[in-house]
């Protein structure tokens, strides 16, 4: 193990730690010069553009359209909704001066756009040939969270907030079901993230929805994971933001409204999941660098080893997102480590005896396997290259669902949580009253994350009605159970 | 004229308010609830989503990568470099409270992200190896305006800025030459905005600059508006941030660094260049709707026109942004004059008379000019459609060009500029004295937009050596004067 690795704490050890070491090693992420916030580096946000790419092609395909509101929200308007009110303000940050002026009205830095859509909505909606509205996001938002965590509890993070409005309950329920596909498609297909999805409990809501969709994710160290969020709002925002339109029969009504949101969370969730004790391992889809080319060799070896390493990469560049790491001041073992370490999936070398051969090295960074392929095999869309990332997308997924399901148990029993050290997904009941909740947080630590729909992937004994893990009594809710980040 | 163009002040008779009434009549811009704030909707977020496509790719291609930088900036970072202070602070928003807490120093809403960038590169760069650094960022920044308008001036605007660290002076000014060279391929290709390049006067340079590149453009009132900066910076930024590196030669040096940046601006100066009294005349490669398809008729000849119109709609779409406009609720002539308002390049007309003969009537936006097209003519990249969009694109661009060549004027006497109501660009000299800069702009409003490089378009008599505009002394350097945005 050399320089790279060196500084790295092993996952098994102290997966918080190694996390840490991780999110600044792989060159994700590095810490700014005000507390609680961070700066995305290239590497991290190279990501997190892919996996906007993913996302924002499927909002369009959904009829969905960017817009941008406002950084800075008063004071009054963020107060209009309660419940709202309540969930933020503790956690927004004030302007009270522009230039030497102060302001008449604080203005909070965005927590969320709800407040302002909803006054712009207001405006925007008057008939019923207005609607739907069909609008998202891309920003960041500031929270002044207390203790924070690189991408997963930040002062500030990047995100996208969708806001809908809808003439029918029917079409913003559709909606929200909508969404949460349209997530779960990009976190499961490009992320290789395995869900379980389902409605939140009353107790775990968005504050103001009338019903929150959630994605949960297992991480590597079992605990779940809130992966993204789409919420029904009813007539809540419509009726306090008076969003309202003259229908057909000439009758004013309020809309009903919608509102999802996914976050750059989703990296930690990368990390978590699919990292080990050498790194990051990403999914090919969503990998900044698919392919590394390693050049070896010394003197006029090793310039022929460079030479064929960049014709190799032009080959392969119009379809594979390829680098060749020519960089004369490190050991190919120390460039091995630096590309384990950012998780790149797929690692050519091409030394003399590949050269001779006409053959190229070739070492999957998912299973660590490698093998000898001919030169001329490699590009092309039925080449070995465009094969192996096939495998690699799919095997990390297939590795991330074997490992959710094995720590998923079905439990109708405190204890059993605990014997676990309430580590993995507990596919329980629930009688819906929040003192069993309670109760079993308490006891256990944890929560819970959802009520899987019906068709969820899931433990036999989990289908059916069975005891509440709160108070032992037959109830017909299956309830999944986990302790979250 | 209908309703949509009631409400629309002819351009001739108030340009000012004509700008002001187009980006709202083609819904761009909406005010916020906040002064001076402004929410993009998504007609006008497309465009600027169009301009960040080709910009980005532009980017990416000349080795520079995107990052996020934290929205809040220390007072203190905002002060180490003397120039910039001087620059930004009477205009920036400060946050004083988090949550309940008041800070103990204040935090900037970002005005520029120069400080904080510096700050990371300054432990970022270490070792030559680790230059150059080529990162630019997209985001909003915000600065305490007094007087705002739509795009041009606002309290918070949408832009970018690349920010490069160099090991050696030629590099950086090398880099700052080809960003200059980027940004004026996208305004000329993609906006067809022809422009006016060169270093600015001293006076007029970026706080804390060597040098400033800029692009200027001529605007439809005669008056010019800066398009796109890009700064060489020197090492003053580098010594303030202490940016440095350990040489090959086992010396510490300071950087030398760059900065550019463009903004959604240019989606003004779209409006004020190509828009007329029937309101947006966008350049079909910016255009978030390319082509419009209205179908026409009564009964069961509008069903047919309507499926007529979807089946083109279906086998223009891979190459082309089309919609079709079927809204029962009006009239096809309100719907020419909503779509000419948005500026939407194309409109195909589909009428029982146009079905039955197989043709499609084919509106250009640029010119008004109506053909009757073979239906079967209209699809494929040879084929009409493809054809009048590359003819308008170039079209609006040649339009501008003659526009601004014909008020492009050679002089050496004020008495001229005043003459002219100072409207135009006015090619003259100047000594050098910040004196005689001072003196034109007292005297005509005009300021001198940029030095001109040799080899830009101009008129004969300004290409050499002639009479400084202000002192009437030979001098040897050409220089454009306006009143600009």
């Amino acid at each position: 193990m050399d320089r790279v690795m060196k500084d790295v704490t092993p996952r098994s050890e102290d997966f918080s730690q190694w996390y840490v070491d991780v999110v600044t090693k792989a060159d994700l992420i590095d810490y700014a010069p005000v507390k609680g916030f961070t700066v995305l580096k290239p590497y991290g946000y190279r990501i997190w553009e892919l996996i906007q790419g993913f996302m924002d092609n499927r909002f369009k395909a959904t009829g969905h359209q960017n817009a941008y509101f406002p950084v800075l929200i008063p004071e009054s308007l963020l107060q209009r909704e309660a419940d709202h009110v309540e969930g933020f303000a503790p956690e927004v940050a004030w302007v009270t001066h522009g230039g030497a002026e102060e302001l008449a009205e604080r203005l909070a830095v965005r927590p969320t756009s709800e407040a302002v859509i909803g006054a712009m909505y207001s405006r925007w909606v008057q008939s019923y040939r207005d609607l739907p509205v069909l609008i998202n996001q891309w920003c960041s938002v500031v929270r002044w969270e207390r203790a924070t965590r690189p991408f997963l509890r930040a002062r500030e993070f990047l995100w996208q907030e969708g806001h809908t409005a809808h003439r029918t309950s029917a079409e913003a329920v559709a909606e929200t079901e909508q969404m949460l596909r349209v997530y779960r498609e990009t976190i499961e297909q490009e992320l290789a993230i395995p869900t379980v999805a389902g409605p939140k409990s009353p107790g775990e809501r968005f504050a103001g929805a009338v019903d929150t969709l959630t994605l949960e994710g297992l991480m590597g160290d079992g605990r779940a994971l809130q992966l993204g969020t789409s919420h029904f709002l009813g007539q809540n925002f419509a009726q306090a933001f008076d969003i309202g339109f003259l229908d057909e029969d000439g009758v004013r009504r309020h809309c009903w409204t919608t509102s999802w949101g996914t976050s750059y969370r989703l990296i930690g969730a990368l990390i978590m999941l699919h990292g080990d004790d050498r790194g990051l391992r990403l999914p090919p889809l969503v990998a900044p660098v698919q392919v590394v080319v390693v050049p070896i060799g010394k003197g006029a070896e090793r310039e022929q080893a460079v030479l064929a390493a960049h014709a190799l990469k032009a080959e392969l560049a119009p379809a594979v997102r390829v680098t060749v790491d020519d960089r004369p001041e490190y050991t190919p073992g120390w460039k091995y480590s630096d590309w384990e370490m950012r998780g790149v999936p797929l690692r050519l070398e091409l030394g003399p005896r590949d050269l001779a051969a006409g053959t190229v090295m070739a070492v999957r960074r998912d299973t660590g396997e490698k093998q000898s392929v001919a030169r001329t095999a490699l590009a092309g869309p039925e080449g070995e290259v465009s094969r192996l990332l096939r495998a690699i997308q799919q095997n990390l997924y297939e590795q991330a669902r074997a490992f959710r399901n094995g720590m998923s148990y079905a439990v109708d029993d405190l204890a059993v949580v605990e014997a676990h050290g309430t580590r993995g997904l507990f596919w329980s009941h629930w009688c819906g009253e929040a003192a069993c909740e309670a109760r079993v947080k308490q006891e256990t630590g944890a929560t819970i994350r959802c009520l899987p729909f019906a068709g969820e992937w899931g433990p036999d004994a989990a289908r059916e009605a069975g005891p509440c893990l709160g108070c032992g009594q037959t109830a017909p809710t299956p309830a999944v159970f986990a302790r979250a980040y």
